[in-house]
């Protein structure tokens, strides 16, 4: 058992209802495929933590409030909607409802296959009046149709313990229903408002058994359609009726059934949104998208769906040996990584992708800097559709600069559709370092896929206009070079300081690539108008960019005077006082050492090219020692660079604890749907840390070691067109050409060329002091596997 | 003139109408004792700028909305309400309402006049249909029956060019009006609605010639009375009538005038409020006022304000010969800080005292640092009364602190009642130097009265409480003694940072006052626990303060790392850009060397014992080519140390922008309620400037010198029990004993006892070169008196 789940290489299932537990399994067995959500509800859609589906991109906007406004505070926030429901298939027997909560549930069983990318349901349920049914439904957002949801919903009369009637009477109501009424979770009573029932019906139409419903939000304008279509197995004396209202649409089947006996029906569900497009337009868009799940039939669907899946496998798959428990949670991860960016395309990826409605459904840095790695390395093209909606949103990022009178482009903190929608300047707009995340993620891109394409539409422009805002935004001081002040990194218990290292080694990164992408696009680059002055001005900032040094301590500073601040007293900060922020306030913990997450020690991963591995030791033992983890952003990135200064039992630690955030609920929230961030820190733990991945440079290389607990490691990955697999055990690597060119890499600093298999040794791992996180903040040592994997944090 | 104002020493007079200018006369001509205050509108009430009636502490209370809140953020905002309007007084001439925008003023003045305390108001009008009216009225807020203010309403009837009726029919209406209509100023809609219509009807009594309107605000559950009485002079046919309802009470009163005839009438306004007492209670208290001001009399009222105001002008009266300009201004400013804190007693003084609805009428630090100076030395006992209020709120502030996670006590950035309601923490929690600059008020209080009483029941635990934050808010670091940081200073230009040089001065100064207090008052420290360890670890906090230096500039730094930030391209800001707080975002005026206002600079005034001479010219010259002076908080300051440093022109140029500041609106928002601060800056870049008073340590000095503008500057002030003038001229300085026992003191460094009248030779300033203010910053330099006043600075 893993939180709760059954432990399995290839599936994750849940079995009992656990009304309180709900919200949890919902976000887990979310679907998507990056453009359709649906979480993971059950069909008669109560009980239910907190119903959502969600369609990328589809927002409303609220008005931000201030008690003291200043120049530049974005006006308008964005909140992602739950839209038409169309999941909710509802069953009475003999008038019952079936509801989990009443009667007896004889069985019941949720299982989500990373394979099949299918969620089914198994229950046999006895109403309260003693009658019995068993009920199977499947239910898949369609990787290949991106429009399409489908459900196959069986319900079949099973003869009680007491024998009962011969037939049954079953009514089955698939519902497409608007406006769901949901509990709300903000303070805001404006926000609240707007959400309340943010959905103004346009139109219904119902004819045969599909029905389609059309709804515009009432202050984002933003239009949607959302229909279905219905297959029934004919039975002797079915009825079939469908009717549709502003914001109910419903198909109603009904059937008396002999024992054994069993209703089946197919639903598939097509949406669509647009902010131009009309109603009758969108409406056809949708009924097109029906016509064609119809054409390809249930059977085909799911056949498609394993084709794409397995190709994803082939590319991906991660194999863990010696911790079944780490196994089936980093698989999990990867398919919710999956089901994020498949087929985002023109649109972002939020935070939570499309399983909640956590932090309102807004994307932020963590894509580009946790989740675009895995795609590039993994699903190529999902990493370039992301990157292409930040190209998309350069308009209002470039607007964004001008508001704050810099040049270049300023991505914003949070958004939807890429307009600035934080409210907290210090932690937003001051974190300019989502601009060099960006850019970090776009060179990585190139350099892993050579798409020149790419880099001549869309990666030289990113590069080029977040190269001008670092020019913009910092200065050449006699002190001590060139400055970025007054920002704040990636560790949110600090605002902005001076200086922060982070900020300061991706913006130089980020100079760096944008004269190197010019060099190589020098047509692109003349449209953009960067002269020969221009990059001189970045090459001189690049150059002369300051890094904070505490001589005194032999340690960088996470900012300017960090290291002179005052330290935390762990020792009298009870458990229940984190996360601090709820406890403290922003002032106590900006002025303190306390780290939230991974900052000083995400730019040992991101930028290691820059520190010797001894001054990476020292550095992160100070780091560890000052990190509560308060954020799910960071227990990934500690274990990469645990990993490389030899701490591999810590690394395996930080591992376990990403990869099991969301499925043992380690911060709380999961009910407001998965950190897609933490799941693909799991899998930079295993193969940046374990597999000492790195792609400095864009050059390839590997320095892999495993834990003592782990006999082996697996995985796979895409570089330059070329698929390998890497295999670790405790003494030796092997590499693997699975297909495509040989690809040349190094193997702890010796260079190989990987052309069909080659194996070598692993040496022994540097020695340095295994150093200590703050007293209560340590991670649970993972000694055996499946040790920590059930118990709180 | 002055601003639109004539110009004369004693009084302040407007001539004419001018509607548009009515918001800035209504500020000017406010009239207030510090506990009943009304802003100078016309009688008949409209036109009108911004109505506007308030008692001290008088609030209502509404949410502070947060889109995305944190941890101790304040939940309520206080705001200060309009009260029930007694000005009123309507006529009716021959049915024609008198309303100045319609028939013709013929004639029209209103005077303030500084000696009797009283605001006339002269017209002579002529109706649409030709009747004239000469109407004369005189008001005031009595200083010496708190709760009470009187006016004298006179109407004679006066022939028209063309003869006219003998007999001219006048109706005269005085109202009680509650919950007067008024044009919102916040963006914030549930401000607004709280403010719409604050004031909850509760009773409404009448008899005779009075009314009693009592009333209940909606949230913070304050209960009002505002009660009016009149005295009717008879004549033939005279009707009156008198009438209440919730929110109006009138007496009306009818007759038929010949010309030449006058109908006169005195109304006694009497107010009171309370958060505990009950409406019959309140009623009590309001008729027990007018019945005092009956007894007393319209002629009675006016000589006690007489006498008063004597009393203070021979203690406090300020002198300027060769700048009436000045003169005048000076004049006012005096009066309306004595406006402000005569009779506040347990209230806060508002940085607009009682003048308007600015800053939603809260006190800020400007108090303490600005107007207590003033008071401490023309009317001790006021700044008494202003830090007994704060020591009222002690629990408040020791709540705030705990609240912080800090020992002692956090007073509030801004408050009416005592509680923090800053929304915006950067600039708001995080300014801990208000707690500093009331331990200074304190001090400086208890050094000029050596009030014993106060001293004990006080002050001591005002020092300590403040000393206690200090010590917890900072912490010793093996790099560089003990810290600050995190914290705001005053310039908010500037947030969040480390050991603002300003706040660590004025710490250590707290530090070791508390000692100095706890030393004289064992057993007060005995009662609030202070051990000897804790004394020593204040001494050693104020000994190893840190205070951050630029070597390589050789300056003190505003805050840590000042030095080295951007500098603000001020070529290239055009002068709409300011303030630049409208303009820019927070974000890029805090990572740039620009300040708003006085904060190193005012350290250089405040702790001028922790600098040389030498150190205080090159730290102001390198700090006032980048003080942009967007605040009103910081001409006088820049005033004094100009002073100091020599530079004499510059120096009377500040002060007159200081003086100036309301009367020529420099800041555009006069509207909203004079810049007490602003004003007691003025008086300060007087004594503390041209007259170089300091008192460091407790100990008086002077070190006087004027500009070749001005011939003679004299001020009184008390100190110590004992009231002195000093008198300068550009070669000599007289000190004068006016009463009491002789006062040591020192002139330009040599001791000198005053005692009878001492004349001593003022010596040659230093020889500093003359710093510049940034490009389009400079002050309007005043080489003759009165050229700049009446143009736009």
């Amino acid at each position: 058992m893993s939180g709760g789940f059954d432990l399995a290489p290839w599936e994750l299932r849940w079995s009992g209802l656990a009304v309180d537990q709900l919200h949890r399994t919902e976000s887990v067995f979310a679907l998507s495929n990056g453009h359709v959500g649906l979480r993971g509800s059950l069909d008669e859609g109560e009980p239910v933590g907190l119903p959502g589906t969600y369609l990328n991109g589809f927002y409303e906007e609220h008005a931000l409030p201030y008690a003291e406004a200043g120049y530049g505070y974005p006006e308008a926030g964005q909140t992602v909607v739950n839209v038409t429901d169309g999941k909710i298939i509802r069953l009475l027997v003999e008038d019952e409802p079936l509801d989990m909560r009443y009667g007896r549930a004889l069985e019941h069983h949720r299982t989500l296959d990373f394979r099949t990318g299918v969620l089914t349901r198994e229950t046999l349920w006895e109403s309260p009046t003693g009658r019995r049914v068993r009920v199977r439904t499947q239910r898949l957002v369609s990787f290949t149709q991106r429009a399409v949801a489908a459900i196959r919903y069986e319900v079949e009369a099973v003869a009680g313990d007491a024998g009962g009637p011969e037939e049954t009477q079953l009514v089955v109501q698939s519902d497409l229903l608007a406006n769901e009424p949901i509990e709300s979770r903000t303070r805001d009573p404006r926000v609240a408002l707007a959400l309340k029932s943010p959905l103004a019906g346009e139109s219904s139409h119902c004819s045969g058994l599909r029905a389609v419903l059309v709804h515009q939000t009432k202050e984002s304008g933003l239009r949607l359609a959302a229909g279905m279509d219905h297959e029934v197995e004919d039975l002797p004396g079915l009825r079939t009726e469908v009717s549709a209202e502003d914001d109910l649409a419903r198909l109603t089947v009904a059937a008396d059934i002999p024992v054994g006996g069993v209703l089946r029906l197919t639903k598939y569900l097509g949406y669509g949104w647009s902010s131009t497009r009309s109603g009758p337009a969108l409406r056809a868009q949708v009924e097109a998208a029906l016509a064609g799940a119809l054409q390809t039939g249930w059977d085909g669907l799911l056949a498609e769906q394993r084709a794409f899946l397995d190709d994803f496998w082939a590319a991906a798959d991660v194999e863990i040996d010696g911790d079944d428990e780490l196994q089936q949670a980093v698989r999990l991860g990867l398919f919710h990584i999956l089901q994020a960016g498949a087929r985002g395309e023109s649109r972002a990826i939020p935070g939570k992708g499309l399983t909640g409605p956590g932090y309102d459904g807004h994307a932020f840095w963590d894509t580009e800097t946790f989740v675009l790695p895995v795609l590039t390395y993994t699903m190529p093209e999902a990493a370039r559709d992301a990157l292409r909606w930040r190209h998309a949103t350069l308009p209002l990022a470039q607007e964004r600069a001008a508001v704050l009178g810099k040049r270049g482009a300023a991505f914003p903190w949070r958004s939807i559709n890429g307009k600035e929608c934080s409210a907290y300047w210090p932690a937003g707009t001051a974190a300019f370092h989502v601009s060099a995340d960006i850019a970090d993620a776009v060179a990585r891109y190139h350099a892993a896929t050579l798409d020149t394409e790419f880099d001549r539409e869309a990666g030289t422009e990113l590069l080029v206009e977040t190269a001008r805002l670092w020019r913009s935004l910092g200065h050449h001081d006699p002190h001590d070079g060139f400055r970025l002040d007054g920002i704040t990194g990636p560790d949110e218990y600090s605002a902005v300081v001076d200086n922060n290292i982070y900020t300061n080694l991706m913006a130089q990164k980020n100079l760096r690539e944008a004269i190197a992408a010019c060099e190589r696009n020098p047509r692109v680059a003349n449209r953009l108008e960067v002269s020969t002055t221009e990059i001189e001005e970045w090459s001189r900032a690049a150059d002369r960019m300051r890094i904070p040094f505490d001589e005194m301590l032999g340690v960088h500073e996470q900012a300017e005077g960090f290291t002179a601040h005052e330290e935390w007293n762990f020792e009298g900060t009870e458990a229940e006082k984190y996360p601090l922020l709820l406890h403290y306030p922003y002032f106590e913990l900006y002025r303190r050492q306390v780290v939230k997450q991974a900052d000083l020690v995400l730019a040992l991963h991101l930028r290691g090219d820059a520190f010797t591995l001894e001054q990476k030791a020292r550095d992160f033992a100070y780091y560890e020692a000052r990190t509560v983890r308060d954020s799910s952003l960071s227990a990934g990135t500690q274990s990469v660079v645990a990993a490389e200064c030899g701490h591999l039992d810590l690394a395996y630690a930080y591992l376990a604890e990403a990869a099991l955030t969301d499925l043992n609920d380690l911060h709380h929230n999961v009910a407001n749907g998965l950190h897609m961030a933490s799941l693909a820190g799991a899998w930079q733990a295993i193969v940046a840390g374990l597999g000492g991945m790195r792609d400095h440079g864009g050059e390839l290389t590997f320095a892999p070691r495993l834990p003592s607990a782990l006999e082996r490691v697996a995985f796979r990955m895409c570089f330059q067109g070329s698929r390998l697999q890497v295999e670790i055990t405790g003494e030796e690597a092997t590499y693997r050409l699975i297909s495509g060119d040989p690809v040349h890499t190094s193997h702890h600093g010796s260079p190989v060329v990987v052309d069909g298999e080659v194996t070598l040794p692993i040496p022994a791992p540097p020695d340095f002091p295994t150093p200590s996180a703050p007293p209560g903040r340590e991670p649970r040592r993972r000694t055996k596997a499946g040790d920590s994997g059930t118990q709180e944090p």
